[in-house]
């Protein structure tokens, strides 16, 4: 089954040009273009309904495909155009991506809180006999009401404060797509939906050689990783600076962040070359998930670390805080082994 | 090579009868006395020789085989006696067992406060850019210095408490050693280094249906055990329960410990039929340390819990206290996913 398929790497196939990445270009720039009038139509101003809350995500989905296409094919489009479009395009994604972030986190550490407070939606163990549980309720009953608070108020603190972030982000981004700034990269999006200012000679150039350097770039990047010690379950790393002075992001975490990145323009640049019916790929597609798992689970766990230095927080809280950002950092550590069983899969196949 | 061993299990091979059973507990027994003389010798007052530790060690270790075959074929010994040893013998090692677990704890938790802090000596990541660093540095000092004080007000809150549970626990243990009752298990004891208690029929009966019958108890027990869900990495399970209002150890623990305690036996139970310079199973060893882990990281977590309920701490110090109880929590899950492997390697070599 699987040899009727095209191979896309069939060198007998037709070789994708510069005309592949104009058209690849137009069509983002038409879908920024219908995203954005979605938005305005859905109406900003209010609070997120679902269609403006898709429109949003639409926007930023074909902006990050148009800055990738640009950098991963820069020699081929003209050179300052694309120097004063990519930065523009990062600033907007950026800003939009912001409001969506903070919901996002709230969700997450609010399910971890949950979930950690012993819900019974989530499957149980078998319980001690009841006789058991009436003593200790009867000897603890005064410190059980102390944690049970304690994970409460941590709940609120953490809606308090990333709610308070998601607002500031919503009006930053309504801001944003008022502003004359805003109004200069649309302009240059519709422009680029009609007109892509590639080099004189990229409309017979092949993309080829283009798209492997930026696939070489991750592979580079992924072989730098500690993938040894990631495929290995329960290493017990990610947590390693958990109560480190620094309260910084973890160091440890930069390198897979940045594979995240370089993972998409790959992906992106697969898109130019095979258009956009192509099948995707199953694996890319599960790396590119773990990695941004890893992504959320460590910006979670460091929302609850910064809500844990509140001034005047009650101990409880401060507990609870600490056990959620644990929580977190396994689940960053979980992802980081996801991708690395995702990525072997993908190393096996690929002949 | 590995056909050369003898097979413990091959039926040619001799019958072990009650004999046999008579003499592991003769030389068990023996054993019990041996470590009994030395930890006098070794003045069992100080708080703790290397030698004293040993000898307490090598005590609690035969009581605990005596105890466990005296369980397992108690159909072949004189039922009044070997009914009014065993619980005698629980106490025994029990009492001997606590302040050695105190010190074990306290020694498991700091360790882990240590790692959590980043400590140099563990292998590190790549560290950003020292630029970003500096930033980091100047913008959250005042914060910083509070958490390095959380993890080490975490660690002096520990240690003053598991040092005096500790110090508690060797007392009752000289107090133990001391007493009438230990007199009379002792003097037990030494009877039974020479005289067996066995029943009339037993010296030719075949101990393999006994020892059968152990090992079924435990693997009926491991198969009641979610090992599907512990054989899957970062399920998560583990601390489920993690801010649950009810601090006793973790219902879902239970069944675990049971597994482990039905392994000892069946191990022990090998030791009598195979005899003790027979091979060690290292699968069933490995899947005893597991449980052993698993026991010493649930019983840590619920130090570090039952710290945290320590009125007037700083949030600091709950904050700390909270992140080592996940970590200890996610030691527990780590540990039923070792005992997986091994259980699992375990029934694919067995025919």
């Amino acid at each position: 089954m699987a040899q009727q398929h095209l191979d896309p790497t069939d060198p007998v196939a037709a070789t994708a040009t510069g005309e592949a990445l104009a058209g690849y270009l137009r069509a983002q720039a038409t879908e920024f273009l219908r995203a954005l009038r979605q938005h305005r139509e859905t109406g900003a101003g209010g609070n997120g309904s679902a269609e403006s809350v898709e429109a949003a995500r639409a926007l930023r989905r074909s902006a990050r495909r148009i800055s990738g296409s640009l950098h991963t094919f820069r020699t081929l489009l003209d050179p300052d155009w694309s120097e004063g479009m990519r930065p523009e395009l990062a600033w907007l994604s950026g800003t939009l991506a912001l409001e969506h972030a903070y919901a996002a986190r709230l969700d997450r550490l609010l399910t971890a809180l949950h979930r950690l407070s012993g819900s019974p939606a989530l499957p149980t163990q078998p319980t001690p006999p009841s006789t058991t549980k009436g003593t200790t309720a009867n000897t603890t009953t005064g410190t059980t009401t102390n944690l049970t608070v304690g994970a409460a108020k941590a709940g609120a603190l953490l809606d308090r404060q990333l709610t308070l972030a998601r607002t500031r982000a919503h009006s930053a981004a309504l801001q944003a797509l008022g502003s004359s700034r805003f109004h200069a990269v649309a302009d240059k999006v519709a422009v680029l939906a009609s007109e892509v200012p590639l080099t004189p000679t990229a409309a017979t150039t092949d993309l080829q050689p283009l798209a492997a350097a930026a696939e070489e770039r991750l592979t580079d990047a992924v072989s730098a990783l500690p993938l040894l010690t990631a495929g290995h379950p329960y290493n017990a790393t990610a947590l390693v600076h958990g109560l480190s002075p620094d309260p910084a992001p973890h160091p440890q975490d930069a390198p897979w962040h940045q594979v995240r990145l370089l993972l998409r323009l790959h992906r992106y640049a697969r898109e130019v070359i095979d258009g956009a019916e192509a099948a995707v790929n199953v694996r890319l597609l599960a790396a590119g998930q773990a990695l941004n798992r890893h992504r959320d689970a460590a910006e979670a766990s460091a929302a609850a670390a910064s809500a844990a230095r509140t001034p005047r927080i009650a101990p409880a809280t401060a507990y609870a805080l600490g056990v959620l950002h644990a929580d977190q950092r396994h689940e960053v550590e979980a992802a980081r082994f996801a991708f690395h069983q995702s990525w072997q899969k993908q190393r096996v196949t690929t002949p």
